[in-house]
């Protein structure tokens, strides 16, 4: 820290992002939820096409990627906007819906970033334990008195609530917002989407990053209310108007046509995740039931930590947290059949 | 507005970028400083190959980019900080090294985003009147006693201080940060960048949208001493750490490979900077002394405003600023020799 740094940020830790290995090929990688599919044919094509263009700037409105959004999720592309990934727009949520009245309110086992959305935009939080179980209790969040950010299916357990659930949530805080984040719910949860129809108060993020196997493009979008829209948008247009790169927005609206693709992928990673769920449970992990495209999961004989860097060491990477009511799990990204077989034959040669 | 925003933000009026016409093959687009040229073959080579891996996250430290840049600046890795823009890297800044102790303190006609960073990041700021000819006096920012901005060669008015002017400025704020934005820089005036070494307090800001060709593909960074850029990453990776993608990333390795393409632009748009200068003062315009790939000029005959929308219905788009003191001017950014001719000969009939 220089002596220059506002005295503001004094408690503020940045988010650490999963290791990146310089060396991959070295690794299996199945630490940071990436897709193990490639970006779909035409996203490929649309990116590459746009690259020559590059030398104008990219549409700051995204025009025709919140259209194609809007036709895709059945809205209208007034309530859409676009980040650079879902992070940039969650985190114009906790700027934009947070103050010293109004604290971010979430779990305390969630999505590491939101803490730190809330120490960096210096907006109080109000912290609610999952129960034991790792599940959430909707009604702890009935009246807030907060902005509410819920993952959905939750990172990183994979837990999801149900869509009837959350709409109890959101009919419990009329005067609060409920952001539900979204980034895994294309693994089998059901999607709050249509919902925003309906409410006034609810915003819902996802991200191109893991279904649609662009985390790399840097993709992410907001449904909700065009009120909201509109307030996001002045976060957005007040930091960065051209967010989104044009190769990026072209990319989303390939991924977008090629629909059937995506589908695809999320049937297979939810085939695989199913059968590494037996083979773990085989070796005697325990596991959370998880609708997202990682597992979560601990062994009553090996400590997290154990597993972690014994898995390190013979080329898997999974992701190790060292949260106290965390640390014996660990979260495992679902790859390809290939590579959960790597897993599991690593594993049974450490327990 | 919702009834849910922040009243933090009240006061917030966001940036409104230059026009981007829905139909752009009907204009001649000169109001953006957007590059005429493509981007470099490497840039498109690079940019085109990353894109099949971008299943994968992006490397959020930018390795490899930062290693070309420090080689290309003379620089340290350490000392480089990658951006979404460089107007990314400006927010971080108004956010790391501004608050109620430090006010940011800038020029009263300069690049509109400054003011905006500032209200945003609900810091208070000093504003200091160029001179009547639009020059800065370097003695104004002499202990500053708050943060300075300063766009070198400036925006709108392409007017440069010499390096010699702008080292003065830093020794005089031996407590303050000096940012200098010098997105403009490759057209003819001199960086900054050097001083870096010599002084602690010193952050010089540079982007690949112009002279590089990449404004679609957002990439701007900085270069400072290591605790700035320790602090610059601090506040990244609170709010993005993953802002640069990989193509992109990817897109800014392929230009510095491609330094001699990006010489022979720059040399091709200072040409016809000045013969478009010769031209339009031969048709009567007043202008500023511009280093920029852009021409600031006003006639004495004609309102900024009426050139600016005679030219519009004419397929020309320029831009044009309705702050008082700059009413009477536009930005003309500087196109093909081409582009210039059509320009040229619309003025002449508009006048």
């Amino acid at each position: 820290m220089s002596k220059f740094f506002s005295l503001k940020f004094d408690r503020l830790i940045p988010y650490v992002p999963g290791e990146q290995p310089k060396d991959m090929s070295r690794f299996i990688k199945l630490n940071t939820n990436e897709s193990p599919f490639s970006p779909s044919p035409k996203a490929q094509k649309y990116a590459a096409e746009a690259i020559e263009k590059t030398m104008l700037y990219s549409d700051p409105e995204c025009c025709k990627l919140r259209a194609a959004l809007a036709d895709r999720y059945g809205v209208g592309a007034e309530n859409v906007i676009c980040g650079n990934g879902s992070d940039d727009i969650l985190n114009f949520a906790f700027s934009a819906f947070c103050d010293g009245k109004t604290p971010a309110v979430f779990a305390d086992i969630t999505y590491g970033f939101y803490k730190v959305f809330a120490e960096y935009n210096r907006v109080p939080y109000r912290i609610i334990p999952l129960k034991d179980d790792f599940t959430i209790d909707p009604a702890d969040y009935y009246n807030a008195k907060g902005t509410v950010f819920i993952a959905n299916p939750n990172a990183p357990t994979g837990i999801a609530l149900s869509v009837e659930e959350i709409e109890k949530i959101i009919q419990n805080n009329p005067d609060n917002i409920v952001v539900i984040d979204e980034a895994y719910v294309d693994f089998g949860a059901r999607s709050c989407v249509p919902l925003t129809k309906k409410y006034g108060n609810l915003i819902v993020t996802q991200t191109f990053s893991k279904s649609r196997s662009l985390a790399g493009a840097r993709l992410g979008f907001a449904i909700a209310n065009k009120e909201l829209i509109t307030d996001l948008n002045t976060v957005r247009n007040s930091t960065n108007p051209y967010n989104v790169n044009s190769v990026t927005q072209a990319a989303g609206i390939g991924s977008l046509e090629d629909q059937e693709y995506t589908n695809e992928n999320c049937k297979k990673i939810i085939e695989t995740r199913q059968k590494t769920e037996e083979e773990l449970k085989k070796l005697g992990f325990v596991l959370t039931n998880s609708y997202a495209n990682f597992i979560f999961a601990s062994h009553p004989g090996k400590s997290g930590e154990a597993i972690y860097k014994e898995l390190k060491e013979k080329g898997v990477l999974i992701r190790h947290f060292d949260a106290p009511r965390i640390k014996d799990y660990n979260r495992i990204t679902v790859g390809t059949d290939g590579q959960m077989k790597a897993l599991i034959d690593d594993l049974r040669c450490i327990l």
